[in-house]
């Protein structure tokens, strides 16, 4: 009887798919929602695609959000390498909403032309020193959220970004020390709107690329410890099952350690920074004849949408009219 | 002898400057420190120039952080109105640290080639749409920190501005609703390093915009009830004494409801966000010969650095080495 008991209460969960935990030497922290839980909270994707623990059930003094957990350095770090290493309830992915998996930081900075294929698709020399520019935090939505496409443009391209995440205030970083700053890595969808971008606001990139919902991210910040070089990634993009960008960070003209000290030059960095690193070629406006994003595409889907190796995922959003 | 207490009372409350303060009508909420509080606190400005009455002592429930203080909207607002009507100490100026009126918000919002008279002075014509570029929010200062000069410009150069601080979340906003989204005005200094702006970066201004330290704010976010016309309000920049910028804010192309209908197409504005609107002329880059922000300039002292109006008040910084 008592046995039976425990075998319902097995294939109770089974169904509910809670399976404990597998310890996994790989962090993957997120931003979720649940019915039951009130507002944003901070959790451990177990493995890629699999369901989520509930760090701030693990431990209730950790903060709720991404950018104060990495405020807090080593000691928030700890408390998810504890909850790594136990045997905890998964919440299932059905179960969740996944936000990007860091909001409202103080700084989202791009980098443009960054892979050396990207510039040969432009036919432009590979710049001899990183071209910055910016989206706001306000462009961010989660990996699964809609693309609005805005009435006022009509050239919305995709980009598939690798971006890193700063974990650790830094000014004047020296390439040598630059990873000691970062957190991690997650997967950016730099959505540009080329005509704004190119041909409107006085040439300043700034508005093409910061409309409401352009900067899709995550859904997990992996954190560098569980990325053995994140300079030798596959990178791709997908739009509806199409692959239409497909490469390798190891293209990248400026690597992380380059970027961080060159930014760090000019401003502080903050815990919670995103630095989207540049895209590969494949985008839609240098195709010929051009393809622009349009309602409906990229829905969802496994395999669909921006991706970055087999460890920092995929974002897949859907476009949607405003 | 009791008269001869009073008395004493008086002269020692006389010799600390601490008032009582004048009920006024105009709101000037204020970021500050002092050495007996902990961290920074809300204040209320007594009259430019004057002393702050701490609406933290006033209301320990408000919040701490301007930014807080905005998202609560009217609620809060409305306690600040009642410090306003009551009489309460006075901290002296000399007590006090100001900080920028807004620190951390979203957005820092920036607009190009904005006063008719600016453009004149550069031969090109008045354009047509504004021209949108941005700041990160880590290059805000208090208004009387130092400008840091970083050693990669040769070429810093000054702007004064009129700066909106928006009060309520929008997008789409009509320019007849504009002024609804706005909480007040404060003084900025749009520190531009010319060489980064102009000549490197690909041309993206955003690098030479955006060095720490290159947006002095405030130190008064002067509410828009305290502002008859803002765009009737004179502005001049001092350096080292001297008149180099004088205009008006009626030479305005895009006044501040057409930014924020402009700006809310394309993105969410919310509490705290900062649109820095343009500068008049008399900058140094069309000096002939050009004249640029040395070590030491723009120290401070009455009628120095950077002002609008006779209410939204100046930001006096000194140059300094990084």
């Amino acid at each position: 009887m008592l046995f039976s008991g425990r075998r319902r209460l097995l294939t109770a969960l089974l169904q509910a798919q809670r399976w404990p935990f597998q310890p996994s030497r790989e962090m993957r922290l997120v931003q979720f929602q649940a019915s039951h839980l009130m507002g944003p909270h901070l959790g451990l994707e177990s493995g890629n695609g699999g369901g989520v623990i509930n760090l701030n059930a693990f431990d209730p003094t950790l903060p709720k959000t991404m950018l104060e957990f990495l405020e807090q350095g080593e000691a928030a770090l700890s408390v998810a390498r504890r909850a790594l290493a136990a045997q905890l309830p998964v919440l299932p992915r059905s179960e969740v909403t996944f936000l990007a998996p860091v909001t409202r930081p103080d700084k989202v900075v791009c980098v443009g032309m960054n892979y050396v294929d990207h510039c040969k698709e432009q036919n432009v020399p590979v710049p001899k020193e990183p071209i910055i520019f910016s989206k706001f935090a306000s462009s961010i939505v989660g990996p699964y959220d809609d693309i609005v496409l805005p009435p006022k443009s009509q050239e919305v391209d995709w980009e598939v970004e690798l971006a890193v995440v700063i974990g650790r205030n830094g000014k004047h970083i020296k390439a040598t020390d630059a990873m000691a700053h970062v957190a991690g890595f997650t997967v950016a969808h730099d959505v540009s709107a080329r005509d704004w971008q190119m041909k409107r606001n006085g040439k300043q990139w700034l508005l093409g690329k910061t409309f409401d919902t352009f900067c899709p991210l995550g859904p997990a910040l992996v954190t560098k410890d569980s990325v053995a070089d994140p300079h030798n990634l596959k990178i791709c993009c997908r739009v509806n099952g199409e692959v239409v960008q497909s490469s390798n960070t190891n293209q990248m003209v400026f690597k992380t350690e380059e970027l961080i000290a060159w930014v760090s030059q000019f401003v502080t960095l903050y815990p919670g920074d995103v630095i989207l690193t540049g895209t590969p070629p494949g985008v839609g406006v240098f195709r010929k004849p051009p393809v622009f994003l349009k309602v409906g595409w990229l829905k969802g889907g496994k395999g669909q949408g921006p991706e970055v190796g087999s460890r920092i995922q995929a974002c897949v959003c859907r476009c949607v009219c405003d």
